[in-house]
C-alpha cells in the first residue's frame, strides 16, 4: 500500500479495492486494465475502486485529486476504441456495482438508472412499466448505461431513434474536484444555461464521471415490427439500395448490412442456414403499425429490389424478425473467432455508403489483408472489420496500416472518423485530422477549465498535443 | 467616429455599420436597442455592424476583441428574455443580413442556412425538395435560424419533433478571438471529440456567434394532419387532460393550451368566432397517416372528454387545421394590444401541469395582477403572460414580483425556468436558484477558457456572479 491506496482505503471496504502490489488482488485487478479495443496500449493501474455509490464516486476522484493520480472511470469495459485502458500509475474507478434504477416515472416517461445498469437490463426494467428505452447498442447484453453515455453508444435503432444523446436529459456527474454536479432536468424542455448534459455525454470520462443518468422514454405500445431482408451480388448494389432507401425519404428503424465474410463467420459457428452465395446482405425492419407499416415495408423491399437486391422477403412475425437481426448481433463475436478483429467507425453521408464500400474493399486488396464488413448502413456508420491472424505480426502492420487508409478514406468523402464507439486511443490521429486546430483548440481550453489538474482520463477523446493556441 | 469605429470602418462599407455619435445613424440604430422582452434593461452600443459574410463577423469580432469592446450578436430581434439588448459602448453585431441558403442535400436531408434566414424562409425553401424543416417557434414569420440556435428556440411541433438542438447537426461560429470554428457535421452520427454543436446551441451568443447552421431535415410526404380541438370550463379540468394525455402513451404533433383571456384577446382583434364561455381550450394535432393518425385523435379526443372536454371536435380538412392554429398564434400578438406583457417560459414535469396553472392562477390573485396562459402544455412548457396597463408603475411592480412567484412555484414542482426562451436577462436570478453553484461554477470556467476577455455577450445565459469556487 502507499499514501494514495491507504487513503483509499480508508473510506471503502476491503472488496471494493485492488492495488497493484497485492498479489492476490493482482487477478482481478487483470480484468480492468483495458477494454476490448485491440491493440490499444494499456499499463497496470496502481488501484481499482469498485464503486457502489455517489459517495464512494466522491471519495476515490477526490482521493486521486489530492494525489496528483489519473482516473479511468469504466463501466462494462465493451468499449473498442481503448477509452478504458489503465494509465500506468492510475486509478481505475469501476462504476460496474451501481446497478439500480432508481427511478421509473410511467406518466413523464423519464427513468433514472445508475452508471452500472446493463442497457439490456434498463430496458427490461422499463419494459414493466409499457415504456421502452431505444439505445440498442450491440453490446447491450453486457454494457454499462454509463459507458454507453460516456461513449454516446449507437445501436441498430439510430437511424429512427437517435443515439445515446438523444435519450438523455440529465446527469450526475463527479468532477475532477470531487465536486457533484447534477445536470440537465426531468422535463420535456430546457434552455437553461449551457448544455453540459450534452457536453458530458460522449466526453469519455474526460471532463466527470457519469454516475447516474436521467432518460427519457417512449411508449413500448403501437410498435408494429416488420423486417424486410435483401441479399445482394454486391457489396456495391447493396450500398446503392441504402442509398436509395434514405433518397427515397424513407426512414427505416433498422438498415444493417452484413457481408459475406461475417454471413459465413456466423453460419459456421451457429448454423443459422444463412445463404452464402452472395457478397452482401441488407436488412431492414420498420416499426409503424398496420397498413402505414405495410406500405412502408413495400417501399423498402422494392428499393432493395430496383438495386439489384435478390430474394427479398419479409418477415412479420417475431420470432422470425428475432431469427434474422440475431445474425447481426452475432456478427461481431463470430468474427473474434477467427483472430483479433480491429474494428473500424467510420461514417460517412448516406449517398456515399457506395463509394465507401468500394474503397475499403480496395484498400483491404492493396494492404492485403482480411476485411469484413458489417454497418448500419441507414446512417452511414461502417463498421469494417479488420482480421489478423493470431501472433502475425507483418498482418498486424498492415491491418493497422488499413485502418489508417480508412480513416483518411472517410474523411475524403465528407465522413466522421468515429459514429459512435467514441475517440478512445485509437482514433485519436483521425479525431485530430477531422477536428483542426481551432476546435482541438476549444477541446484543449475546456479541458484544462473543468479539469485544470488533467487527471480524468488524461490522453483519451481527442488528441492533446495540440500545436495551435486554445481558442479565445 | 472613434478609434474603435475607425477600425471597424476599415472594412466595411458605410451602409453596413451604424454609431452613436452619428445623427443620420441613430435613428436606425435605435432598431438595435433591445429585443422583445418587457423591461429588460438596455443601453446605447457604440457600433451596429450589419454584416453580410463570415468576413464581416470575423472583422466585427477581431476588431472588438482588440478593442476590448463587448459584442452582442443579434438575429431578428424577436427574443423575449433580452438575450439580445445592447450593453453601453458595446459592439451590436446583426446578422440579419445573411440570409442565404446555402445548401439543400435532398439526398442526405440536410440543409445550411446562413444565421439571419427568417425560420419559415428556410422552411419553404427545403419544401421544395420535398424535406421538412420541424422547429416552429411562434415567432417563426420573423426570427432567425441563427438567433433560433442561439437561444435553441422551441415552438408548437416540439413535443413530438424536438427544439431547435435537436435538428442542428453542424454549425460555424466565430470565437472570442476571431477565430472560426466549424463545428459538427454532416453524417447521420458523429461522436469525435466533444459535443460543442450543442454547446453552442442555446448559449446566447455568450461562446461565439453562430454564422451559419446544419441542420437535418424530415420527409415532407408522409404526414397527414388532424386537429383536436376541446373546450374546458376550468383551467384544472385543460391540465388533467393534458397530464392524462401524457399518461396513455400518446404524442401529439402539438399539444397547446389557450385560456379565456387569450381567447378573448384574439376574437376582439381577428373576430374568429371562438367561444367564450369556457375557461381554457385545448388544441392537439397528430400527423399519422390513414387508420393509425385517426386511432390516435380517437384517444386524445377520449382523453379530453374523460376529463371534462366539451364539445370535443376534430378537423381533418387543412384549413380547418390552419384556422385552429391561428387563434394560437396570434394569442401573443392580440394580447400585446392590451399593454405590456411580461412573457414568462416556465417548463414543468407534464403530471405538473394542473398544479402549476392553479398557482399561477393563485399568484395572479394574490399580486392583484392580470395573467394569461398559452401554453405548449403537451411539454409542460407554460407561458404564463402577466400584463400591465402602460405606464402604471406599481401593476409594473406587481407584475415582476409575480413573474418571480411563478419561477419559484415552478422550481418547487420540479421544473426548469425557461423551456425555450433562453435566460438572457429576465431569468439570470431563476437560473441562480435552479442551477446553483457547482453548476454555475462548470458555466463560469467553460465562458472563461472560450472567452478569456469576457466580450461575447457579457452577463447574459448565466448568472456571473459566482460566489462557489469553479469547478475543477
Amino acid at each position: 500500500m502507499t499514501g494514495f491506496t491507504d487513503a483509499l482505503a480508508s473510506r471503502l471496504r476491503a472488496d471494493q479495492l485492488l492495488t497493484a502490489g497485492d498479489a492476490l488482488a493482482e487477478v482481478d485487478l487483470d480484468r480492468y486494465l483495458h477494454d476490448d479495443a485491440e491493440w490499444a496500449p494499456f499499463a497496470t493501474p496502481a488501484a481499482v475502486v469498485l464503486a457502489e455509490s455517489l459517495d464512494d464516486v466522491v471519495h476515490a476522484v477526490s482521493t486521486a485529486a489530492e494525489h496528483g493520480v489519473a482516473v479511468v472511470p469504466r463501466g462494462a469495459g465493451s468499449g473498442l476504441s481503448g477509452g478504458a485502458n489503465a494509465i500506468a500509475g492510475c486509478l481505475v474507478l469501476s462504476l460496474e456495482r451501481m446497478t439500480a434504477v432508481t427511478e421509473i416515472d410511467a406518466e413523464e416517461r423519464i427513468a433514472v438508472a445508475e452508471a452500472g445498469v446493463i442497457n439490456d437490463d434498463l430496458r427490461a426494467a422499463v419494459a414493466e412499466h409499457g415504456l421502452w428505452y431505444p439505445p440498442d447498442p450491440a453490446s447491450s447484453a453486457i454494457s454499462t448505461i454509463g459507458g454507453n453515455a460516456a461513449t454516446n453508444a449507437g445501436g441498430i435503432c439510430c437511424v429512427k431513434y437517435g443515439v445515446t444523446r438523444d435519450s438523455v436529459i440529465g446527469l450526475t456527474a463527479v468532477l475532477a474536484d470531487g465536486s457533484v454536479a447534477r445536470l440537465g432536468r426531468r422535463t420535456a424542455k430546457f434552455s437553461t444555461g449551457y448544455d453540459l448534459v450534452n457536453l458530458l455525454v460522449g466526453s469519455e470520462g474526460t471532463l466527470g464521471v457519469i454516475v447516474d443518468v436521467t432518460v427519457k422514454l417512449r411508449p413500448l405500445a403501437g410498435r408494429e415490427e416488420r423486417a424486410i431482408v435483401g441479399w445482394f451480388p454486391t457489396l456495391a448494389d447493396a450500398g446503392r439500395a441504402v442509398a436509395r432507401v434514405s433518397a427515397d425519404g424513407i426512414i427505416p428503424a433498422a438498415l444493417e448490412l452484413i457481408d459475406r465474410t461475417c454471413l459465413a463467420a456466423v453460419d459456421a459457428w451457429q448454423g443459422l442456414g444463412l445463404p452464402t452465395g452472395v457478397e452482401a446482405m441488407l436488412l431492414a425492419k420498420v416499426d409503424e403499425p398496420g397498413a402505414a407499416g405495410e406500405a412502408l415495408a413495400d417501399r423498402v423491399a422494392a428499393a432493395f429490389e430496383a438495386e439489384g437486391g435478390e430474394k427479398v422477403e419479409r418477415g412479420a412475425d417475431p420470432d422470425e424478425v428475432e431469427r434474422l437481426f440475431r445474425a447481426r448481433r452475432l456478427a461481431y463475436p463470430a468474427l473474434e473467432r477467427l483472430g483479433p478483429v480491429l474494428t473500424e467507425d467510420v461514417c460517412v453521408p448516406r449517398s456515399a455508403v457506395p463509394e465507401m464500400l468500394a474503397r475499403i474493399q480496395s484498400i483491404a486488396a492493396a494492404h492485403d489483408v482480411v476485411i469484413a464488413n458489417i454497418a448500419h448502413a441507414g446512417d452511414g456508420n461502417l463498421h469494417p472489420l479488420i482480421i489478423a491472424p493470431e501472433g502475425d505480426d507483418a498482418a498486424k502492420d498492415r491491418a493497422e496500416t488499413a485502418f489508417t487508409a480508412i480513416v483518411d478514406a472517410c474523411l475524403d468523402l465528407g465522413g466522421t472518423v468515429t459514429g459512435e464507439h467514441g475517440v478512445g486511443l485509437l482514433k485519436l490521429p483521425g479525431a485530430g485530422r477531422e477536428l483542426g486546430p481551432v476546435v482541438l483548440g476549444m477541446h484543449a481550453a475546456i479541458k484544462a477549465a473543468l479539469d485544470p489538474q488533467g487527471i480524468l482520463n488524461p490522453g483519451k477523446a481527442f488528441p492533446g498535443a495540440v500545436t495551435a493556441a486554445p481558442a479565445g
